[in-house]
């Protein structure tokens, strides 16, 4: 738009997350977004399997063994067959915001035809404020063209800083298995050109597919759990990320926005598969979510680590009675952060070694 | 939208409730979409003059002197020089729905050049849920072509009762004195194609230019308010409505939308007349807020009269230690509800006879 400020690019700040089981010929489409990027690739699944990454683009490639060899007893708190395993990424990074996003994830266009650059409006996103305390009726207030409108609170126009954001998907929209079911045929076509904050104490459902996030202000709430090999759930990885993330971010004065931008969701999953992935999960959300939505956190936890050491604590007090499974997690959520502290507060980077395109 | 569903007319349960002072030009434009309906009109300050209405419009018009004569006393609670006094065409309305809308408003356009039926919009608001309780990410589930997203509860899926539909404006946008004086030249040209619903427990800047409601769900908190000839304070009556409406629909478990329709806003108010009426109400509402977002109300509250007499008593509790005029405002609020009840919850209509047209 005329007028609007050049976004910077962060390309030394900023990594992308990408986990996959395949050649990675998506990226040639996001090819002139992503190039000046460094890519982290998660390989799920046989390592034994080459994953073909189109030329030119810098990356770093890690599959299972890397993953049981950096982290040693510790991998045990990363998924295995299940894309949830894009967040041992996140703990690599060095980089102070990461963009993630699914491989059968295309450019999607504006109404007026042109391409959507998604990691522009990320970066605009988390590089502007949020406005969790209180609805701004006009959306995002930091937009050009855009403000506080009449009623808004002075005192609240500093906003927050933004920890999370979450973008959409045109095409096939990010439905369960039920609803995948009983509209097999459902597209969203519907371009909404807004960003918006999810106000403070509102939970709401994180989906990772095109997702980005400030490394420094919530990775270590960005754990995507225990799904796939061995567990009774999958796709509920984001979700749990989500909302684990929204308390945190709630009790930390941080920022989740959500809308823009869109990416282009290819091709639905298959609908069969995924009610046996979700189906424990669909009645355990009616437990966990009220958990989540009455969680307090005490003032005394002020870093994402503290804060998820005592939600993991309250899991494992709370939800352990719907199912043993979540004493796991628990567990899991606590080797997680002491996996990520190991990795990020020590000055060591030598246990560090990935099989793909070295630097 | 083909394969959308008709919308009902409701042509019989809605009134229109126009505040005025001068001649209704405005409504030519609107014919087509709101000649169907019953306007309740409002006129504001001297009311000798005569208010003239296009031909073909069925009306009732009150002046001051019907006000007065209607309700005797507790007129007092009812603004003068103010547009605050449309609240008074929601209480003797009859029926179950009202839009109100500024005489300054026109027929806005969509993107494609259409013409926004706004009445239309805000029927189709008010008569699907609203989702207060979990937020969706693809905005209002229950619009055609859109649906729950993954990770939304199944049991929040019927939603709440919708009681307010909020309109948004293009061209002029409801911004404050400050911002006015700031951004003379700021126009609102972003068509935002969405409608969503305001979490529970987080409040809004309520507009009174574009708004609907439910008058039997909530009808007795759209109080706006003691505004104009002889208070310290205007521009705020919109914004009480707004903050004591969202209250209690959160304790009744009533759904607040935001977003379509857009009107056309077509001109600016005076900035500096502006900042005049609202200067108080903007250090005012510093506290007003929080009182508002920390306010609670007891189980035993269970009809929107009640809920409303005892934000009544709060506001006198708590902020009339920042303005006297608080107590005169919680005076008020309690002046309101008996009137009220008064011309609803008698049989008896003999005392209210306009003098506009009769039917």
């Amino acid at each position: 738009m005329a007028g609007e400020k050049a976004v910077p690019l962060l390309k030394d700040e900023l990594d992308i997350v990408i986990p996959t089981i395949r050649n990675l010929d998506f990226l040639e489409m996001w090819r002139p977004f992503f190039e000046p990027y460094h890519l982290i690739i998660v390989q799920d699944g046989d390592p034994s399997k080459v994953i073909k990454v189109p030329d030119g683009f810098d990356y770093e490639l890690y599959n299972r063994n890397d993953i049981n060899r950096i982290l040693g007893p510790k991998a045990s708190c990363i998924s295995f067959k299940d894309s949830a395993c894009r967040c041992f990424g996140y703990m690599v990074s060095k980089k102070k915001y990461i963009y993630t996003i699914d491989d059968d994830c295309f450019v999607a266009k504006k109404p007026s035809g042109e391409d959507i650059n998604a990691l522009e409006q990320h970066i605009k996103n988390l590089l502007s404020p949020s406005t969790p305390h209180f609805f701004n009726t006009l959306y995002d207030p930091y937009r050009e063209g855009a403000d506080f409108v009449r009623g808004y609170p002075f005192s609240l126009r500093e906003g927050a800083p933004t920890a999370v954001s979450h973008g959409l998907w045109l095409n096939i929209p990010d439905y369960d298995a039920p609803t995948q079911l009983v509209k097999p045929r459902e597209r969203n076509t519907r371009y909404v050109d807004a960003v918006l904050t999810i106000p403070k104490g509102t939970l709401f459902p994180m989906c990772g597919m095109n997702l980005a996030f400030n490394r420094e202000l919530i990775g270590p709430a960005m754990y995507f759990g225990l799904m796939g090999d061995g567990q009774p759930i999958g796709r509920y990885d984001d979700m749990w990320a989500g909302w684990c993330t929204k308390v945190i971010c709630d009790h930390l004065n941080l920022g989740v926005k959500t809308g823009l931008p869109y990416i282009w969701h290819s091709k639905a999953s298959n609908p069969f598969v995924n009610l046996k992935k979700e189906y424990k999960g669909i009645y355990w959300q009616e437990e966990i979510i009220p958990f989540f939505q009455s969680a307090t956190l005490p003032k005394d936890c002020k870093t994402v680590q503290e804060c998820y050491i005592e939600l993991a604590k309250q899991v494992k007090a709370k939800l352990s009675s719907v199912d043993p499974y979540f004493t796991k997690l628990a567990d899991a959520m606590v080797t997680w952060i002491e996996a990520w502290d190991e990795l990020n507060l020590s000055g060591d980077d030598s246990a560090k070694l990935p099989n793909g395109v070295a630097q």
